[in-house]
């Protein structure tokens, strides 16, 4: 049960930002800005490193709705994301991608934990500047999220399905809210 | 010296901010709601949450800010911004903000180490929801700002001189950018 009263049964995250639009509007534009925005990274790969960080901070409603819209982007599918979340070393991954979620991964440790080595081995493996401040910026993105979520007990639900169904939503429709027209809600 | 090259000699987030406009309007939008925007809690008291926060995770640059901006908005000025830093039980605050205190230092941990317990003492010490909600997500917002601002090695100058001016101006026009007018810049 939620820590406080909110305004809806809406699980996880949903039920934040419809508790407190205010802060809801900034939270989506990032959330789309970094996941979805122009970029030389997919948003499959973006979406992978929302996953794993999430998965890193035990955090089960962004890491079954982030690997659920991975899934659906990656080529591998959840297969791909399931060995991310086990071992990324061992992951079909590219070198680059691989390089980032060690990036991402060391980020959701502590800010100071990313090294000029880590940054140089995501360099030699193709990552530009920008490559690597997205994947900070996401991890800490999520370090936020994660922390949000859980910290105020939300509710996290079991059923893979609907992950999978909000996943779609979300591919088609995006992070921002609907615009404010009743036709759109439900 | 920053990981990535920056395209300014800015220091902490303000160089970072700079680097990447799309993530900064947002960003700067979040920020504004949380610790300038309609609140019952004072700008103070939630500067000094993020100054808490920050100092938890040893990052200087925005320890050394949002402490600025505490110590420029709260009665006791910085003699009590450092009591809370070094021992927030012991400081010399009302019990609601003690309480939030620890609230926000469990969402630091890890957003599950946030218990019924704690909120239900924060609640008897008079918090409303609204105020453990938004001390959740400034909680969790700086463990994002302060992974965002050493994940990327950016500087944080030593001289308090420089963070109290920047207190000041924070003060005077808020989180967001300026107007894109030159007469607004330097």
């Amino acid at each position: 049960m939620p820590h406080i009263a909110l305004n809806s049964a809406e699980p996880g995250i949903r039920g934040l930002l419809r508790y407190r639009p205010e802060t809801a509007r900034p939270l989506s534009e990032l959330t789309e800005v970094l996941l979805r925005g122009p970029s030389t990274l997919t948003r499959g790969e973006r979406e992978l490193i929302a996953a794993y960080v999430s998965a890193l901070n035990d955090c089960i409603y962004c890491a079954s709705s982030h690997s659920a819209c991975a899934a659906a982007q990656l080529p591998g599918g959840m297969a791909v994301v399931e060995q991310v979340r086990a071992d990324p070393g061992a992951a079909p991954v590219p070198a680059k991608l691989k390089a980032l979620l060690q990036i991402a991964a060391a980020v959701r440790d502590n800010g100071h934990a990313v090294t000029a080595g880590h940054v140089a081995h995501a360099r030699a493996a193709g990552a530009t500047d920008v490559e690597i401040h997205d994947t900070i910026l996401i991890a800490a993105m999520f370090c936020m999220f994660n922390r949000y979520v859980d910290g105020l007990a939300t509710i996290a639900p079991n059923d893979p399905a609907l992950y999978a169904a909000g996943a779609q939503r979300l591919i088609a429709h995006g992070y921002l809210p609907p615009p404010a027209d009743p036709a759109h809600h439900g």
